[in-house]
């Protein structure tokens, strides 16, 4: 594997499958039925530049899991770059004290800038509008293991993106590792203006997909395998364009539109946050407790496969399976009130 | 046990005395003569929405203490909460990471909320004007500790709460566990408009205690057992009230108090932190290096008793003593400078 | 040893050659061949009251080397302290849920009286103007080790020091360490109104060392062992003083200075970080790559040498190489992609 995780560009086939047979033997420690102490000793640098509350904890608590210790940096500038310290430094500084870094920062292009001067493994995590990997692993992640569990396939997959599809990250690098498996039919639905970026509908297509693109989604999607939506990520805009934009409820994914629109086992995803306040144009609460919302599955999946990134980074994923043991604490069945038995 | 700890309200006198046993048992460990690691591979979420340094490392080093992994997270702000995620989606995405979560916040009610969309243990670091039950636990900890040291008991023991008894939310929770327990004696000294609410003495006058409440500290206490002093929460005034209010030198807790209206064992404790500047109408330093003054070994009990919360929440509490091993590091014989050797 | 590590003027040569000793024997681990768990169960209070990333995760990743768990605080109020809790206060609340404690405080002074309230081991990670003992021991400790590998020794080495002499903590506490060595040349080189303070030039030349002082780089420096440059500490400045200054590129080090003035195995030292922006008039970054350039060793030092710091003041530096296993996880042969293969 390549020695950091910048961009699921640098991510072949193989790559990805290697990475999601590996999350998969991870699943025992991260539902907490087994514990590994395979990386003890190791430490994580996790370097939040940006706020980024989940995404921290999640990488804080899967390189927990593998026995290693966190030193987490938060807050928008780091103490030395406010004085002048270029990249260049602060990774090499950096690279002394840490086994392993992630990095989140609001520039498109300083993850790999800082990985360019070291050879400690450098994981992105988030770089402004550039790149998420891990996200993305996670939502592929979650779809495989939501048809293993339907006795579904990814081949002839019907998949619907829908929401901001021009400047929403995650969709992006969702569309381009789902374009590395067999041909699916992808739907994408997005209101004028936030259309996905016509080199990537280009590239699902040449790879031989069916992509569909609309502007609503008043249609009948009763073959849909998965929904996929997206919050507006408001931030990304600039003050003329949000003048201008006005969200109409059709874009809304909820109770209705799933049941009127999709099928018995049509599951919906989202990158998490979700605007949970009135007007705000999200998916709705209303689903919440409907055992098609994978949601929560999806964001659970990010522990194992942040687990695989890191033991595959760091070359101990052959390791683990010896070095478990049985947790001896409480762990409830279910970790959300409103989660579906399977 | 409940599943979470949230209010000393939902606490039974059997729960009580189980976490007051445990905490008893853990006090090797606390006082750093053993150590456990019975929590190795368990991950807890110190969820900080409110700066409480103090509160944050007690609980923080009480896990790590029990072998776990702590991931902090600080600020007035979760990031994801400030772009509009509920406590609902909040409480579930950290369920999926974490072991256990304390979580702290302004606002009454709210740890309550994020904990009713969660199996995962959740604990009340302090939810603004509400509940803090970890602090009421140490406190009836101390009180018991100390009494057992100088060979006393609950029954029958006299007991003053002085200061803000009105919204220090300190004396609210410990008097409702003071409650559960042998009648005893309570006089309530405050200033006029910060006297104890009235459905709290109420409640212990109901259980069988003698309530006495009084407006100054110029009166005679040689029979008493404790003085629990706190200060005014004057961020917990509006404008208004702080104008009109100043607290007399008459409330303050010092050395002439002690010696000329207490007796020769009565313990001093106070919630803590104490305003040491001048003019702050906080329990006098002039105490400190007197052995009367328990407020650090207080603040001590924090380490054993959180460590019984979480051992009891999380259920290892038996497996504890099995998992002992001696410490191998310098440990001072005594902690503070000033600290009485008993 | 002193309980605390508060300044370089608490120590002897002995404990400097112990401490040193000690760094050497951290080697294995620090550069991640070993893993020790010797403080296993043992808890780190990282107190820094000023932003300091690099030092904070420093002292962070060395504790969690030695096995132990770390809590951290940052930001420049402790929130306790913003309500008027002393030092005396929050030193003795801390010490009882810590076995050691590293603090960074801005105003001088202050980590000695927080030490004073406690005998929980504590380090100054630097208070302002006054000290950090641990950058010198690393630097002292580089320079040895930087001479071991070119076989040279301290007795009759020629050290230069140049950039702001008067203000930087940093070669103050140096060359204060390298005084008590055998007899060297030290040339200081500052602009002036930067000069070293002068009670530190009597004190080394009392010693016995031949001490030089100059006001620019343009001479000849042939026999040079270390340049030990640092940059303008702006911060310390007051807006007067600032306004009056401009230090000319003649103080800055670079390629060029070291080629014609330097020899070639003369090394190149600075605390970092370095201001890399354009006329910072700070070491230049055309160096980098080059193999005299010693900043990045130096840096990774602080890993051994602060482990050694707690080591020592733990007492576990006996217990170690009995607790040593192979580190199972990747490690890079070099960390840094400019790093000389000595």
């Amino acid at each position: 594997m390549h020695p950091h995780l910048l961009s699921v560009d640098s991510l072949s086939r193989d790559h990805v499958d290697h990475l999601l047979r590996v999350a998969a033997r991870m699943e025992p420690i991260a539902q907490r039925r087994k514990v590994t102490r395979v990386l003890e000793g190791a430490v994580l640098g996790n370097l939040f530049f940006e706020a980024s509350t989940r995404t921290r904890v999640s990488f804080n608590a899967a390189f927990c899991r593998l026995g290693g210790s966190v030193c987490d940096t938060t807050g928008f500038t780091f103490s030395s770059m406010a004085k002048g310290e270029s990249l260049y430094d602060t990774s090499r500084v950096m690279s002394g004290y840490c086994d392993a870094i992630v990095m989140r920062h609001p520039e498109q292009g300083s993850v790999a800038e800082f990985a360019a001067a070291t050879h400690v493994p450098v994981i992105n995590g988030g770089d402004g509008p550039g790149e998420h990997p891990s996200q993305a692993l996670l939502d592929l992640y979650t779809i495989d293991k939501e048809f293993t569990r339907l006795g579904k396939s990814l081949a002839d997959a019907h998949i619907l993106l829908t929401g901001d599809l021009k400047y929403g990250r995650t969709v992006h690098s969702l569309i381009k590792l789902l374009s590395l498996y067999a041909p699916m039919r992808l739907t994408l639905v997005a209101p004028p203006g936030l259309e996905m970026p016509s080199h990537l509908v280009d590239l699902v297509s040449d790879r031989g997909h069916r992509v569909e693109q609309r502007d609503t989604l008043a249609s009948d999607f009763r073959d849909l395998d998965v929904v996929y939506t997206t919050r507006i990520q408001k931030e990304r805009f600039t003050a003329e364009m949000s003048e201008g934009f006005s969200l109409s409820r059709d874009f809304t994914v909820d109770r209705v539109f799933l049941d009127q629109r999709c099928g018995r086992d049509t599951i919906v995803m989202h990158p998490l946050p979700r605007d949970s306040r009135p007007d705000a144009n999200d998916l709705d609460v209303d689903l919440n407790g409907d055992p098609r919302l994978a949601i929560f599955r999806q964001t659970d999946n990010g522990i194992p496969v942040r687990m695989a990134i890191f033991a595959t980074l760091l070359e101990v994923e052959s390791l683990i399976e010896r070095d478990l043991r049985d947790v001896r604490w409480f762990v409830p069945a279910k970790f959300g009130v409103d989660d579906a038995a399977f």
